[in-house]
């Protein structure tokens, strides 16, 4: 049993979740922060780890976005050009650091939160898994045996190109970027753009819900296909719904179409498309793992 | 200077193209054979290899499929549900073995052709790289530091999903499981089923290659954001047409929209997305590397 402690931030445009211990069976400290400024949200972030500084080995960080992951690149470390009110240009990674003076490493919220649940949650027994949040935006992380994938840049699946039938659903997409790609037909705000109200408040017979999780299917296909994830968690607000997970996996395998030969997408599909297996501390757990077994 | 060389097939569904060597530069004896029936076609393949068995280490074979390429499956080494007359359930890998009594392994054509691109072509320098095939099909592999990407399964991407305007193309698709998935839409049947000719035949100013073009840059924009692949690398007929490249390339770019800010996607796009270095090699000598780096 080790006594080694580290930190987790789970870094959101809403809050800011911090953590110490070292997994899901051992949170010595537990917190949260609504995010208003760098100086004053950062600060709070560290007056809470001051206590247990001693005692902890590193931090780790998964950051809302756009965030520089690249440490070749001069803005490592960076919120680079967001539209929330003071975070545009903010280095976050050095700001923490030269207050807490520990090894830290970050990564891109939704990494983060794939690391956690390959590490300790839904996908722990699985070395290739996909992690997904679908709600004000929409982001995956891919992790290959604990590590996530990165080639050229970090992935951007949020943004694929899905079919869209404008007879069903003739809203033209919510991107400020592409228009009509998934993030711009299924994420949160553009809910609320196509149909004037939060899909919270949306009743869940409402005709848009199909509409949604055709969407979110066709793209849960396109990962499946270039991906070939042995699982995939999906958390944000739009799967809370208890219909959802069950009426996405169903349209994965009308889509699917039995071209694969596989027993799991076959027969075993509640297994396969899963929610959290941390609940609401896959990111803040996963900034824990980034940390621990970084090397640092 | 090593006088170790290997055996190289890539078996497709037309011809068996054969190599002796062991890379571009050392080449020894090369050759290919109709494919008619497994007996005979098989039997020319080991006729040739027969005066270098005594220097063959091994043998790699990229095969045409649907090619069962996990080792824990009972079908491993076959060809299985194929519709190509004589070669339904083949265990085309056990036949080989049998002969030529060397280490042989194998994997699907595409994925072999993309091994050979990263070892030795256009994506050599690059760790994480995409080849791609658009012709009879259309298939992906994903080389990551010279290993296949697999995961639950075999990467299938040519079956994604893709925005399908039916104003602007009222084909219905191609592939019988998927009709409009990427393969339905821009694979060389679907465009004979769609005009009545043989793309090869069709003028380069036919208004159809414009539409083609954007089926293949929306399926590039998908792999691009779920994969982040450092060089793209397309073989196959659809892409030896001398415009296609640099349209595709503009039309990826356009779609992309300047989203993901990285020096190569916009400004070097011209290196970005290639024309195999091996011409038509890659798959021979793929299956070279295969075999060469698989450790047997």
């Amino acid at each position: 049993m080790t006594d080694k402690l580290y930190g987790g931030i789970e870094g959101g445009g809403t809050k800011f979740n911090c953590i110490v211990g070292n997994g899901p069976d051992n949170i010595v400290a537990e917190a949260r922060f609504p995010t208003t400024t760098p100086a004053e949200t950062l600060g709070q972030v560290c007056d809470f780890f001051a206590p247990y500084m001693s005692q902890i080995q590193g931090i780790g960080l998964g950051s809302f976005g756009p965030f520089d992951v690249d440490p070749s690149s001069p803005t490592y470390g960076y919120i680079t050009t967001t539209p929330k009110p003071h975070w545009g240009n903010t280095h976050i990674l050095g700001m923490l650091h030269e207050k807490l003076r520990v090894p830290i490493v970050a990564d891109m919220d939704v990494v983060v939160a794939g690391l956690g649940e390959a590490k300790w949650g839904a996908s722990k027994n699985n070395s290739h898994s996909l992690y997904l949040t679908i709600g004000t935006g929409i982001g995956g992380g891919y992790i290959v045996d604990g590590r996530p994938l990165r080639g050229l840049t970090s992935l951007e699946m949020g943004h694929i190109r899905i079919p869209h039938d404008r007879e069903l659903d003739s809203f033209q997409g919510a991107c400020p970027y592409h228009g009509d790609c998934f993030e711009g037909l299924a994420a949160g705000p553009s809910v609320e753009a196509r149909l004037g109200q939060r899909g919270e408040t949306l009743p869940d017979d409402h005709p848009f819900w199909d509409v949604e999780a055709g969407y979110i299917s066709s793209a849960l296909v396109n990962y499946i296909l270039s991906l070939a994830p042995q699982k995939i968690v999906i958390g944000g607000g739009v799967m809370q719904k208890d219909f959802m997970f069950p009426t996405v996996r169903k349209k994965v395998q009308e889509l699917l179409n039995n071209y694969i030969n596989n027993e799991i997408l076959l027969n075993k599909i509640d297994e396969y498309i899963v929610p959290p297996g941390l609940g609401g501390r896959s990111g803040m757990l996963g900034a824990i793992a980034l940390i621990m077994d970084s090397g640092e």
